[in-house]
């Protein structure tokens, strides 16, 4: 599979929504296939909030493999050998596009807690000029789970972008409460520490509310955790270690002030009524009956409003293996919904 | 209704299931009504994590009124016009029984962190104590929700004690993983910062857990904080300030140390098989189905367990109305379902 990555520098002030201006801005993205002559095979890929670019594949500059690698690829549900992939690591992000990491204009500072807000809109806005570069007019295919599905609902609602197919995985067109609050609390976390024990213990949180309560029942039933593997002392089970293993892993790759942002990004997101009646693309709403922060009924409930507007909307409930995560494991049925869609 | 609060101590060495010893402990209980002449109309209220001995009423010495008002008093539910009611706080708390807060063996230090780990089981022994000072040989009823009906499983499965009926609601006989990961990230929390901020956070998730998101969609929409009245800078929605107001409220008259001391007693509680056999009282299940923590599936497979052991068990499904704290809120059906089992 053709898979390269590449930076788009944008080097124009870039006016955000919440009207702070970046004086330039970089976007790091990985494509996968290849751009045919009428440039209209395009599928965005949008990843979720601690995803990056690489959503498959393997590069000799990255030990690691894509977060997406059992979906994309030559013949797999999104065939790059029919479609040129993109996938972009949003601004604010630290994956490589410019965010609080970043250096802050010539300065040797970076930007740290003072990178300006962004927003749902503001992350597509970026990426519609990363597209104009490659003189790409239209989207065919927008997909993308929890943070990445409301981009994909602010894509197909712009009605001056066309895009022909939107896929929306776990996701909601308003903010939920339950969900506020759980970021509310993560961030509360960050606010007591500068250590980056409090990035750990948020992220432990968020890792909660992603995997399904049966899931970690089944996984450690009542093990103990043995002393000699211990990662903290004051832990008795085996779940609490592996929760603790893995907000270490994450406190090591991810940074704090977009941790913060990107919270707020998704807690602001509302795709309102005028909105709506813009959408002309057909759209996938994918939920899983175990996600815990995007409820199957609320998926259907936003896909009957899709319906009564007028808008050829599908819904598929299926059963989730990882709660909210879920939309990262293929299972057979997943697949299925996913090539019966993109063949309409 | 006859209301008194009374502080019972022991002055004799107490043996934890840990191995370590208290060299003496005070137990502060309210009671309500009378206990009659054959000492045989005892019922027992044990309270939930955060609760205290004050179950009901109003004390000219306390400003408050008990967190089960509604529920305990004459002709109501709990009738102290027949039964004597007894509510003890759980040594290890903070709200009058020996507890790190507490001075430690006529030092002038409190026990803080060295106050020694106590158990569901230790709990129970110490009102053992408390129910021989009193001459109470057999309790008439064991009531308690969440921490409180661990209790109750471990009275009434304890075979050297008579309990003639034991009622259990939103509780687990073993260990949930879900909830286990939860009060790790708490404790996790705590250990950030020694600031009473940290307490609030802890409390703030556990809070979360707590309530229904159903409840919280309906109470907050999607209402925007009023500036004036925020009381943390980073806050946007209604919903963010009730939970930060909450949680501060909480730090005020909680103990951080009480905190940890509690959590790990209820992530290591078990009944195991072995106990279940001695169980004779007749038994009421109640669970909630909108309980994050304690799923009415889960509670109708311990009644189906209790049942095939012969035990004389009822279980009721009610419509939840706060999530797990829906066991606060008395409704219509959830009263008569406690009277029916009562009268029997």
């Amino acid at each position: 599979m053709n898979h390269q990555r590449e930076i788009f520098s944008c080097s124009q002030p870039f006016i955000l929504e919440s009207g702070k201006t970046l004086e330039s801005f970089d976007i790091v993205y990985d494509t996968y296939g290849k751009l045919n002559a009428n440039k209209d095979n395009v599928v965005l890929v949008f990843h979720a909030f601690s995803g990056s670019n690489h959503a498959a594949g393997k590069l000799e500059s990255d030990d690691s493999i894509g977060w997406w690698d059992k979906f994309i690829g030559p013949n797999k549900a999104i065939n790059t050998n029919e479609s040129f992939v993109i996938c972009a690591n949003n601004i604010g992000s630290c994956f490589g596009s410019t965010g609080p990491k970043s250096v802050f204009n010539n300065t040797n500072k970076t930007y740290g807690k003072n990178f300006p807000e962004v927003s749902v809109t503001d992350w597509n806005n970026s990426i519609y000029k990363l597209l104009d570069s490659l003189n790409i007019k239209k989207v065919n295919t927008a997909i993308g789970a929890s943070l990445g599905g409301m981009q994909v609902m602010d894509l197909i609602s712009n009605k001056n972008k066309s895009t022909k197919k939107g896929i929306i995985i776990g996701a909601s067109p308003k903010p939920r409460q339950f969900n506020i609050l759980l970021n509310h609390v993560q961030r509360s976390i960050l606010n007591l520490s500068d250590k980056p024990d409090a990035l750990q213990v948020a992220r432990m949180l968020s890792h909660i509310s992603y995997i399904s309560s049966n899931f970690i029942e089944e996984k450690f039933r009542y093990n103990l955790q043995k002393p000699e593997s211990r990662i903290s002392e004051d832990i008795k089970y085996e779940s609490e270690n592996y929760l603790s293993y893995h907000g270490k892993k994450f406190e090591k790759k991810f940074d704090r002030n977009s941790f913060r942002l990107m919270t707020k990004a998704m807690d602001s997101y509302f795709l309102d009524e005028s909105k709506i009646k813009n959408i002309e693309s057909k759209v996938l709403l994918i939920s899983f009956d175990d996600d815990l922060l995007f409820p199957s009924k609320d998926m259907l409930e936003f896909h009957n409003l899709l319906k009564m507007r007028g808008i050829d909307s599908y819904h598929e409930k299926l059963k989730g293996t990882r709660g909210h995560d879920s939309f990262l494991y293929l299972t057979e049925d997943y697949q299925k919904k996913l090539v019966k869609f993109l063949k309409k």
